[in-house]
C-alpha cells in the first residue's frame, strides 16, 4: 500500500483506509450498524496486513480487549455505534485514568437506546465528552467527507500515540454508508506518530506514570522487559493506587491539562469564506455537508456568510470559535441533535453574540434546505 | 411504620427509609462502595415489608431487573456508585426510551475508573445528563442532610411514577457515610404517586405510548390482561418501531418536553438570605454543608451573603437561579468537580453577572476554610 | 329570531347569524369553495328573512350587484375565496372610490392562482389591502372562533354603513368549516349601526359626496327622491368628475383619512397575559387558535408569554401593538403567510424591537406544536 | 430593423420598440388609456414582423390569450393602466402558478377605480406587488427616460423566459406619453434571452416542473411533441394537482425563491453622486426626472446630494439600497403615491437612517420645486 490510490468508497472503509495508514495492528469488536462495515474491512484486510482482528463476544469485551493489547504496544481500534458507545463508558474510563492509547469510532445513530438504527443522528457528542463518570478529558475527532475520514482516523492515532489517550472518532451513518471518491496518499505523505517507547532498560526501575519535561509519558510493552502497575484507581508514578490527595489532584489535572492544555494544538477546523462574514455557521460531520452547500450557495447571491467546519469537537476549540467568529453578526450551529456543541459555542462567544441552533433529530440528514428555513425563521422571515 | 420515628442513621440508611416510605416494592444491585449500605440494609428490610430483594451477578443485569419488575406494576430501586452507573448506561437509556419508573441512587465517589473509593466526589454530575448515548432528558435529584435524601428519596419515587421516566439520585461519600439524626414522618405526611394504571379493560385496546390530556401515560401490568410492545427502538402509540421521521421527531421531543417543560415543578432548591445577598453562594450535596456554614458564618458579621441549595440538579433550574440570583454582585457555585453545575450556571445568568467556581476535587470535602479562602480570592484581596 | 339561542355551527354559518343579526338583506354571490355554505345557507335563510338571494353569473357580476343593492339602501354582502377575491378588486375598488357600504367575505383557500382549495391559508391579508389599483385605504377584519365571527360580522356591517366603506372579513378555512358553539344574542344586545340617510328632502339639491361635520356623508336611496351621479372617477361634492388637482387630493385624502385617522376606533383585538409578557404572540384568524393555547400552555409553566389577537387587520393598528407589546423582548407574529403582518408589526414596533414571523404555508393549520417549534429555533434552542 | 436608428418618440413607443427588439411575437390586449399607444402601435407593427396581434373582448380575456400564447412557444405582452391591471389579476395569479412567461405593462394613471385618466400617478406599485391573491413573488420593473424604457422592456422579455415568470413593466402617464429621444441599437447589441425549450424527445417523460440544476425549467411548446398538465392548482414535477403539504410549501417556497434568490442580479438601478451624498434621493419612473433635476441642481451649488434611481422596483432591492444609502444622513422617497417604496426603503435602512417620504399625488407630476420644497421642510427650514 504504498503508491498513492484513488478509490471510491463508504465512509466506513475510509476510516478504515486511514486506520491501515497508520499503522493499526489490533482490532476487537462486535458487529453493530451503521459502524459493521469498519469491521467487516478489517476482518479481511488487518489479517493480510499481518494484524490481528478478534470479534469478541460484546462490546465491553471489545473495548477491554483493544486496551490489553495496546499495553502489549499494538495501534488499536475498535468501532461501535451508540448502544455499543454506551456500554464501553466504563471500560473507557479505564483507558483514559490508565492512559491507554486506543481510537474508538462511534458511527452515530438515532438514540437514545436502540433508537434508529441505520439513520443518521449526531446525538452522542455531549456522551463523547461525559459519558464514563469521573471528571477527565477526551479527545473526539469528526470528519464530513471521505478524504478527511481518512485524515482525521490518521490524526486519531496520532494523538492517541502522542497524548497517552483514548480518541474517539465520532462518525455519523450519512459518512459512514455514503460513497464518494478517496485518495490515499503514498506511504509517508502523512507523518505518523509512533509508540513513545522507554529507554529505560530492562532491570532498571521503569515509571510508568513519571512524565517526561515534555509532558509525554514513555510507555513499555506489558509483557516485555519490565513489569509494572496498571490500575483505574488513583495512582502515583510507579501506578500504585493512593488516595493521597495531593495524588489525586495532581493526576486529575495532569489528566485535564495533557488535553485542554493542547487544544490549540488539538484543534482542527476547515473555514469557508469567513473573512467578511456577518452570518457563521459552525458545523460538522455531515450536516457540515448540507452548511457548506449553503454557504456557497448564498455567497454566491452576495450573502455575507461563511463556514466554520470543525474536525476536532472536544477539547472544544472555544479559542478558535471565538477568534473566528467574534466579529459575526449571527452564528448558527448546524448540527443533529439538541445543541450539544451549540451550547459550546455560545458559551465561547459570550455576548453580544447571537447564537442560534439549526437542528434537525428525526433520523434524517438536515438538508440545505432546512438549514435556509432555520436562517429564514432566525432572520425572523418565516419558513 | 405508620407513626413518626427518629433514628440517627447514615445517608445511605436515609435513603432506604424514604423509599420504603415510598412504597419500593423490588430493589436490584450489586454491592459497590460507597452504596454498599443501601443494598445492605434492603436485603433485610425489603423482604421484610413484603417486597423482592435480588443481588445480580452484576450491574447491568442489576438495571435489567429493575426495568423487568417496573413493568410489571412495582416501584423500583437500585443503587450503585460511579463504575456501576458507567455500566448501566446503556440500560439506562432503554428505561428511557421505554418509558420505565425507577430510581437509581449513585453514591459518588472520585472518579474516573475506579478512582477514589470511598472518598467524596461530584464529578458525575454531567455523567448523569449526558451518560447514555442519544439525546434525552433525565431527572436528578441530590441532597445535603439525611432529612432532604428522606425527602428527595421519596419524591424520586414520585416523579418516576409520574413521568414515567428513570430518576437519579445523586447523593456523595459524604452524605452517604456521614451519621445524624432523621425523622420519618409518619405514613401520609407525605403524598406519594402511584402507578398510573390504564383504564382499559381486557380485551380492548391498549395503548402503552398514548398520552393522556395530561400527558401521563397509564401503564398496564407487563403480563397481565394486554399484551403490547415494549422496545428501545423509536416507537409508536402502540409500542412497535418506526423510523417515521415525525414519530421520530415527536417521540424525542416528547422523552425532552415531558421533563423540561416541567422543569418548574422538578425544581427543588433551598434559599438562605437571598433577599438582600451580593454574594450568592450556590451548592448542593456535601458541599452545601459547607457552603451554608460559611453563608451563616459571614451573616453573622453582617456580610450579604446567601445560599441556593439545589437540590435538582437535572432538569437544571435555569429559570429559578436566574430569579434567585439576577441582583447579585458576584454567584459563586461550590462543588467538588471541574464545575458541572458552575457552567450552568454559567450559562443561566449570563453576562454581566460575574459566576466565580469554588471547588475542590481531591476526595476530601471542600470546606468553609476552603470556600473563604475563594471569596477572599475573588475579592482581590488574597488567600 | 329575537331571543338568545345556542347553536353547533360551522364558521361560515356564524357569519351568516352575524349578518342576519345585522339585518343583511341583500347577498349576490357566485359559489366558490371554502365560503360556499354562507352562499348555500342564505339562499334558504335570506328570503325566509324577507330578504333578496341572487345567484349571479360569476365573481364580477356578484360585486356588482352587491354594489347596485347598497345604493338603493340595502345592507349587502358577498363571499368569496381568493380566486373570486382577485376577481372582483376592479369592482371593489368603485366601491371604495364611490363609498359603498358593502361586506366582502374571503374565507382564504391556499393560493396563488386556484391554489390549494379547502386547506387554510391566510395569504390575502395584503391583497386585502393592496389587492385593487391606486391608493386607496380599506377596512378588513378577521376571527379565530365563531363567536367572535358572529361579532365581527355584525361589526362589519355596522363600520360599512358608519364609513361608506367597502369592509373585508378575511376569514380562512379552518374557521370556515370547523363547528363549535355559537350563541346568537338577543336582537338589540349588539347596537347595530343603520344606514344614514340625508335628510334633505324631494326637490332640494343633495349632494352625495359632502360630509357632515362628523364627517360621514348621509345618503340617498339610489331610484328614489334623488337623482345624483356616481362615478369611479375622481369627483366633486354632487359626485361629477374632476381632474382639478385640488379634488382629487382632497378625495384621496378624505377615502384615505376617513379609515385612518379612526384607526382606534377600528381596532379591535383581545389580549392574553401581556402585562408581563417577555415573548408576545400576535396572531389571528384561526392561526390565533394555535398561538392561544401555546400562551396558555407556557403561562402554566410560568414562562412570560402574552398574546396579541388581532381581529382588525387593516387599518393595521399600529399604535395599540405598539402600546400593547413594547415591554416585550420579542415579539413572535404567527400567521399562515410570508408575513404580511409580520412587516407591519416590525415597522410598528421599530428597534430594539425583535421581531420574528412563526409561519406556516402549506395548507395544514399552523400547530401548538409548530409554534413552539419556532419559539425554540427563535431561542435558539433549534427544534 | 438590424441597424442602429434614432428617433422622436412617446415612451409608450420605445416600449412597443422595445418589445419588437426582445422578439415579441404575440400581443393581446384591450385599450385604455394611457397604455393605448402601445397596442395602437402594434397593431400594425406586429404583423409587419410575421407577429400576431389581437385585441380581445376585454382585460381578462387579453390576459388569458397572452398567457395560451406563451405556453405555445411565442413571447407574449399584453398593456393597459390601472382598472385593467385589476380586472388581470386573477389571470396574472394563474401566470405566476403555471410559470408562464409574459410581460404585462401598467401605464399608470391615477386611481382608485376609473380614477384620474391620463393623469400621471404612481399608486400601483404595491399592486404590483400584492394585486393577486396568495403568497408568490413577482418582478416589476420601471424607466424614467424612453432609452430606459426601451432597455427595461428588453429586459422584462428576457427576466420572463429566464426566470418562466410574468414580468410587470411599471410605466405611468407622463413617461407613456411624454416625447424623447430614441435610439434603437442595432440587433444582436443586448443579448436576448430565448426560450428554453426541453431538450427531452418526443414519446419521452418530460417533467414540466423539473427544475434543471441551474434552478430553471425547460419547456415544451403546448400542444407539441409533448402532453403535459398545466394548472393553476398546486402540482407536482408534471404538473398534476396536489395538495400534499410538502408538494405545497415546495412549490410556494419555489415560487418565491427563483425570485427573490435572484433579487441581486434582477435589481437595476443608476446612481447620481452617491459617493459623498448626505442627503440621498430614491426615485423611480416620471417622479425620478424631477429627482434628477435637483440633484444636479443641488450639486453644482456644491450640496452633498444624490440619487439612487430604481428601475426595479420587485423584487425590492434592500441590499442595494442600503448598500448605496448607508452612509447618508437623510433618505427622501420621492414617489407619487402614498409611499409605496418609502415604506420599503425605511424598512431597509433601519435606525438611525432617517428616511423621509417626498410625494405628489393629484395627477400632476412632482416637480424639481416641489421637492425642495421638501427638502426645506425635512431641515427644519419651512418651504
Amino acid at each position: 500500500m504504498t503508491a498513492k490510490t484513488t478509490k471510491f468508497v463508504q465512509g466506513n472503509e475510509a476510516c478504515v483506509e486511514g486506520a491501515l495508514y497508520a499503522g493499526l495492528d489490533f482490532f476487537a469488536g462486535y458487529p453493530i450498524t451503521p459502524s459493521t462495515e469498519i469491521m467487516e474491512l478489517l476482518a479481511r484486510r488487518l489479517p493480510a496486513n499481518g494484524g490481528k482482528f478478534i470479534q469478541m463476544e460484546d462490546e465491553i469485551a471489545s473495548m477491554c480487549a483493544v486496551i490489553g493489547a495496546s499495553l502489549t504496544g499494538r495501534k488499536v481500534l475498535t468501532a461501535t455505534s451508540g448502544p455499543g458507545f454506551s456500554l464501553k463508558q466504563e471500560a473507557l474510563g479505564f483507558a483514559v485514568m490508565a492512559e491507554i492509547p486506543c481510537v474508538i469510532v462511534n458511527v452515530q445513530r438515532g438514540g437514545p437506546s436502540t433508537g434508529n438504527p441505520t439513520h443518521v443522528a449526531q446525538g452522542d457528542v455531549n456522551q463523547a465528552r461525559w459519558g464514563t463518570h469521573g471528571d477527565h478529558a477526551i479527545v473526539a475527532l469528526t470528519a464530513s467527507n471521505h478524504q478527511d475520514v481518512f485524515a482525521m482516523t490518521v490524526e486519531a492515532f496520532n494523538i492517541a500515540e502522542t497524548y497517552r489517550t483514548p480518541v474517539i472518532l465520532l462518525l455519523d451513518e450519512v459518512v459512514g454508508h455514503m460513497r464518494e471518491r478517496l485518495t490515499v496518499p503514498e506511504a509517508g505523505a502523512i507523518p505518523l506518530v509512533e509508540r513513545l517507547r522507554t529507554s529505560v532498560r530492562k532491570g532498571v526501575d521503569y515509571h510508568p506514570y513519571l512524565p517526561r519535561d515534555d509532558g509525554r509519558l514513555p510507555m513499555s510493552d506489558f509483557g516485555g522487559v519490565h513489569r509494572y502497575n496498571v490500575t483505574g484507581l488513583f495512582h502515583d508514578m510507579w501506578g500504585f493506587p493512593s488516595d493521597n490527595p495531593g495524588v489525586v489532584h495532581g493526576l486529575i489535572r495532569h489528566l485535564m491539562d495533557k488535553i485542554e492544555n493542547n487544544a490549540h494544538r488539538l484543534a482542527h477546523y476547515k473555514t469557508y469564506h469567513l473573512q467578511d462574514a456577518e452570518t457563521v455557521l459552525i458545523s460538522y460531520g455531515s450536516a457540515a455537508r448540507s452548511a457548506l452547500h449553503v454557504t456557497e450557495n448564498l455567497r454566491a447571491r452576495g450573502e455575507r456568510i461563511g463556514l466554520m467546519e470543525l474536525q476536532t469537537l472536544w477539547p472544544f476549540p472555544a479559542e478558535q470559535v471565538a477568534r473566528e467568529c467574534g466579529h459575526a453578526k449571527q452564528v448558527v450551529v448546524v448540527e443533529m441533535n439538541t445543541g450539544h456543541m451549540c451550547q459550546m459555542v455560545r458559551a465561547a462567544l459570550g455576548p453580544p453574540a447571537r447564537v442560534f441552533l439549526a437542528n434537525r433529530m428525526d433520523g434524517v440528514l438536515i438538508t440545505p434546505t432546512d438549514i435556509k428555513a432555520h436562517l429564514r425563521l432566525i432572520a425572523g422571515r418565516g419558513v
